[in-house]
């Protein structure tokens, strides 16, 4: 199946949350491995706002295993804030996914990522994603 | 079956561990949620050394569920510290088990805790503990 | 300074939240110690609902420490799942707070919990609470 | 300050160490997130083969964070696996650092990665690395 890249104006899905407690270090910022989960936290509301709920995915048999993952860190994030993910898939395989992040605290850039994604089975098997599949990754934001 | 009370001195397994930056938050201290994962490391090695993979068994099937927990802290722990954890096992019922946790650093008593575990399947459904392994919750350490 | 028994009609507040991927664990339903910091997203909104930000208290060198912990755990959350989390202000002594937690998915009772805190400095030495502070603890939610 | 290449024969050093419970996610495996906190605690055993307590480091105001973090998951880890986490680094500059992380199960690769570190005070500013530091980050690790 040829690789797709969608047109980010309507790939892309902004969540907001607040930093808890327990991700700080003692540092007094965010510890950066919890970057990680805000960019999953990120690819679930994604999939949501199309229409999908990544736990019937998972409950089905069906995962999406990160394979690669880069995160920049260019502001810390502290207690309490509240940030913005954007979240775009920027690239669509056979058997794969990539998605970029961008993650903000008003004007301020906190962190920038990009995860690549492996559609795999519940035994981490490699798994073609299906024409009907593809497509929902391809509609736009459903209206909230 | 009838509760079983086992003898302290063989029931007991003392593992030890450093503290990993993650695990501090910005008090500069450990983060209390951590207790709760230093003990459970405690009961698979307890396991352990007395030949079970804990691993075995949730591979096959059987979980130990933790239905109740209680931690008092009484001293900080901090990043990089050497902790030991005492784990012993207090009561063995007919599918349910209580083991209680002392965490020091040298003669600092930093936490105690304690834990009551219902045996589950894979969909959590409570199920009776076998004679068998009733029998081996009771024998002491393994030479190591 | 006398214990103080607030009222539980006022002295509630309930949160909602959704159970992140990382959240849970081989058993395929949320590991034991994230409920802890359930339980302290709870205070924070608590505090937040009552114009008290968490974080200005930290920055000033203010903390309140959990040094007693107690959770039990009544049925499986799940990813994804959304919970409410009624988190209540249970007594209020000289220098020390109790907090009360009651964890639900719908109608379904998931966890209840109890934490004991004590107010601390940033070297984690016990220090009074001042009257303004014990009268901030006493107010009901403001109208959000 | 030049930037300086270390030989990899010198400026490596292996860590074993389990993989806890709490680690997996509903996959089975060892959540994704987790492999930096591997990372970070090979920097930190890096340190001290080289007689440097990180922990001294913190406690007098010195970091190193993270700013860039690329990871590359080969095979899944499992819970109760045994890894050794090869860290090496790689790269020494003015105010800032490159390691390399080589993650393995016996034979089997299950992960790689690299993350560029800055040195920060504790307001997170950038700060020079002193010349004494320099020269300790250059010796092979001491006999243990």
């Amino acid at each position: 199946m040829p690789r797709i890249l969608p047109d980010a104006a309507i790939a892309t899905t902004v969540h907001s949350f607040r930093v808890r407690f327990f991700e700080t270090d003692l540092m007094g910022i965010v510890h950066h491995a919890n970057y990680l989960t805000y960019f999953e936290a990120g690819r679930v509301e994604w999939l949501r706002r199309r229409g999908i709920k990544y736990s019937d995915w998972t409950a089905s048999g069906m995962h999406t295993a990160v394979v690669e993952a880069t995160t920049k860190y260019h502001a810390p994030a502290k207690f309490d804030d509240e940030l913005a993910c954007a979240t775009t898939l920027v690239e669509v395989g056979g058997a794969s996914l990539i998605y970029g992040y961008r993650l903000t605290r008003d004007d301020t850039l906190i962190a920038t990522g990009q995860t690549r994604l492996a559609c795999v089975d519940h035994s981490q098997k490699l798994t073609k994603m299906s024409n009907e599949m593809r497509a929902i990754l391809l509609v736009p934001e459903h209206a909230k």
